[in-house]
């Protein structure tokens, strides 16, 4: 494991550009100044999340931004040119969401951590980026909105993973004034877990990633795909559906390994088995 | 749609009165001191929520009570005298409970937000109201609590409404204790949006309010529909629903418009359509 | 009733010392230093529960712990043993998972309040037994982990409870990183009600235990039933099923009297009927 954790690579072409140095996979929204969600950019991603989950080098995902926006959400000029389709847009808006709504599932569904590194401004489906991140640090200057009710077109993609992460009185009041909130509500309201200074952004996520990097890859695999799996099932359901996969993850050489370090008191060495 | 905002009307009878200004409609339950939710109250304020359901001058509804009580609850009076039915009261307690259940869903059910205004005690349903609205603003001076297990009865319908707002040791504090919680703690629970003093409490409703007239009521009706239907849901049929829903709203007129008033940096002008 | 409450009893053999005063029940993991959920600890633990949940005289159950560690969660080196099994532990592990995840289910059914009382540490299903309680005080010195993630077997079964307690972004904080909050954090992230001082903690406990041992506790049995319950369904369901329950409710004779006794500002004498 050690060898793949050395590796480092890196790409700045495209809207999105993907840097992987000691397993941890950077992928930067660079598409300024919106890095709003055009097919390109909602294309490129999700094939950078289909290249993270298939690849054993990549621990750990980070979701990153170049400029002082994180992202604005769709493309709101790709979208109006598409009003002189002959369907009026329908078939690209269509397509549009449902790319969208794929890449959003897509982080959820990687069977590897996804942290969001926000330094900007989040809205919209930008908003929803971070929800959809397992964990999310912003700096003091990040700012969240999901401001579609201003221009006639609700955040209804952006509130499943909104409503998923913030209570309702907190959800409604983002979705229903369109106002921006401050990254301390944002963490108060549980959007994001930390807000730091800008100048230490990069080394708090950092830490945070290596922290995940030292973890067994099968068990956070294991881990993460069960808690959102559990979190849709009823109190029993959930338990008979946990039991079995505890009783795997114990099967698993990972574990065994990792409790008997623990025993011996010294670091484990993780085969991803 | 300017005409329909500067609509004006007031209606003082009954136990709940009803203002119409500006598109906002406030609803005041008008029973003191307790403000109870006898027969009477309840059937006042279904009508009054049906009427503003299919009233296009109607944009947003502001609940709020008059006196030092926001609302008690269920009038205990009206209850027990029912103890000397032939049924002991059954019949009559099952509608009320049908009808106290039916008012509440139909705020959540409006099309259009509804915003609590609560400057005093909100118990038991009363509780229950402001947990069942959108928004929620409470002075400094209001209290919440879920007392019904201090009477033998607890709060199992109240408790629906609460425990989609508040966590669930929150949730299970209120309810098995019985004690009363300050606004400071509602609002750190979930409960209310904002504490403001008493003095202002009117301001920044009034100002809740008018943000949201100004919005598309075709988005919000959209927006608020999608948003309690999304919740029940799964992630995958959460998101399946929502693009489908989005395709809908990107196709009306008023999304057409908000997003052509967004790039040629105007204020839009809504058709409702 | 006052009889009842009057009993006392204890017993203080084994990995579990139980001590009944005044209708609360105090449940005490004494197999310190880790009071670890070996087989016979959960055995004698579920045991107390089915105890209890029999028992008028048991009002509300205290679950606490001797020494500085709450519960440390699994029995490492019982787990470990069992590797030399000839189906390398399997039946094992299931065995203590499933023994584990009842144990858990039995504190959500009991048809009782369970508060945690918690002075030391409390990790993975020692986490998970705090989570499952109805409410939780824990000493300004109390942390909590999830740390299965650093031994290779995730928390996956503590993650059933933890998630029904805190919000998804806090939940996966703690399991993907296994590092300890400590019970300021917990109270933020809604694991624990309050965070007191040590010399405080059974003192408060007492307060909030003989707060609930005054209530019916019929009315906590349909209340603690109905809450856990509702929570799985959609609005309009729960709506339904928790008028059923307040009818019922209401047709009770503490019902009747709970109410007539605030009618006529007295205490009501409670018959549990």
């Amino acid at each position: 494991m050690a060898e793949i954790v050395a590796m480092k690579r890196s790409m700045e072409e495209g809207p999105v550009h993907a840097s992987l140095s000691g397993g941890i996979l950077t992928l930067t929204l660079a598409n300024p100044p919106a890095n709003a969600l055009s097919i390109a950019t909602m294309e490129a991603l999700q094939g950078a999340l289909d290249q993270a989950r298939d690849d054993d080098a990549v621990r750990v995902v980070v979701l990153a931004a170049a400029g002082k926006v994180f992202c604005a959400g769709h493309d709101l000029k790709e979208l109006t040119a598409h009003r002189a389709d002959a369907d009026r847009g329908r078939a690209f808006y269509e397509k549009t969401m449902r790319l969208c709504a794929g890449v959003m599932q897509s982080i959820v569904r990687l069977p590897k951590p996804v942290i969001a590194e926000v330094a900007g401004t989040a809205t919209a489906a930008g908003c929803q980026l971070v929800a959809s991140c397992d964990l999310a640090v912003a700096t003091t200057e990040a700012m969240f909105a999901t401001p579609g009710v201003n221009i006639g077109l609700f955040c209804s993609t952006p509130m499943v993973a909104l409503s998923r992460n913030v209570s309702r009185k907190h959800a409604m009041e983002m979705l229903l004034t369109g106002e921006m909130i401050d990254a301390t509500t944002a963490r108060e309201f549980g959007l994001v877990n930390r807000v730091v200074p800008p100048e230490y952004l990069n080394q708090i996520v950092r830490k945070y990633a290596e922290t995940i990097v030292s973890k067994s890859p099968l068990t956070l695999k294991i881990g993460k795909e069960a808690f959102y799996a559990q979190a849709e099932m009823g109190l029993s359901d959930a338990y008979d559906y946990a039991v079995k996969v505890m009783v795997e993850n114990m099967m698993a050489r990972d574990a065994e390994e990792g409790i008997k370090a623990f025993v011996e008191k010294r670091r484990p060495e993780w085969t991803g088995e």
